[in-house]
């Protein structure tokens, strides 16, 4: 049997060690490779940039292959009429929605310009607030694009 | 060799690491409840993008709580005509910063365009340059809003 | 008390330990003082808009010292002009290239315009994805700056 001298010495070393583990840990996590993921805006009225942000989702998936990343395009504020259900890029959002792009459409907006979902495409998702949803993805550790 | 009970106190302490180890990780987990912080940008001369980057403010603050969310609004470039006395959003900019939203503007910008601090809306804060403002604050872990 | 090859053995699984935290632990530091790096977008077809990123670059340069960060511009989609040999501001992006600015065009974007790289400007480099560029160095920990 040890001492209770050495008892000591073992437990005192054993609750530093632990600390310092603890300590380091958070930061050791944060290293890790991170999954490809990026949030796109569409806050203009422009179908112009509505196309070219479809561009971007679709070369996004071509080049890191749709399986491997994730992307989520948010329309709000004058980018809302791109996903209204006369949209003219309406197939084109179809065949994102269809290639795995999550969209998703501001209700704050939508209150505003007194739109239902019922006005919108019909495949689309939905938040609160579109802003605070590209903000929370960012500080989840997505990407943000803006077209 | 030490007595099989020491090897079942040595077996105990690797435990203990262990747990502190198990502990730590959720850290990771932290990384989803960040305090919510967001930097928004406004380098446009267009008045329509500074209500649209205030109305931007204004939803953050209501959606998550003035209190729990830091709000900071960057003026630079062709954009800091917003922050001027003579701004058409003057009032808006007062409304921002009586609720909380930090509202600077860029001195870089000020020299080009030969304004003084006189020369603008009297509640703001000054950064020497505000495309580093924006850099910064990314890098400390705030989202990013281009409006 | 316990043989002195008993105590040996412990020593050197607390110092393989210790190691192995000391090694974690600098991963926490560079959160206190990451290096500046700074990507910046070019997508607009707007020559004004052109100018105002390479200022951008250039006050990141003079506000933090050249050698103290790095700044990546990414031009792509209706940005694809700046780059191109008889850019207007080709000058100036030779310049910000001799002041330690990575210049890069997106071969994406060139393909369907037909551009090889002997349409370019001579120094500036190349990315298959001018968004997944962007999108990938956020993910690095750069900051984003779309002006």
């Amino acid at each position: 049997m040890p001492s209770a001298r050495y008892r000591r010495f073992l437990t005192g070393a054993i609750a530093v060690v632990s600390l310092a583990i603890a300590m380091a840990a958070p930061a050791q996590a944060q290293q890790a490779s991170v999954r490809a993921k990026v949030v796109l805006q569409m806050s203009e009225s422009d179908p112009a940039k509505w196309s070219l942000a479809l561009n971007n989702a679709k070369n996004i998936q071509t080049d890191l292959g749709a399986a491997n990343v994730d992307v989520e395009l948010v329309a709000y504020g004058p980018g809302i009429g791109m996903l209204k259900a006369d949209s003219i890029v309406g197939n084109r959002v179809d065949e994102a929605l269809a290639a795995g792009v999550k969209v998703v459409a501001c209700e704050n907006t939508m209150r505003a310009q007194r739109l239902t979902q019922g006005d919108m495409l019909g495949k689309i998702s939905y938040v609160p607030a579109g802003v605070v949803e590209i903000m929370q993805r960012q500080q989840q550790g997505w990407a943000y694009i803006r077209p």
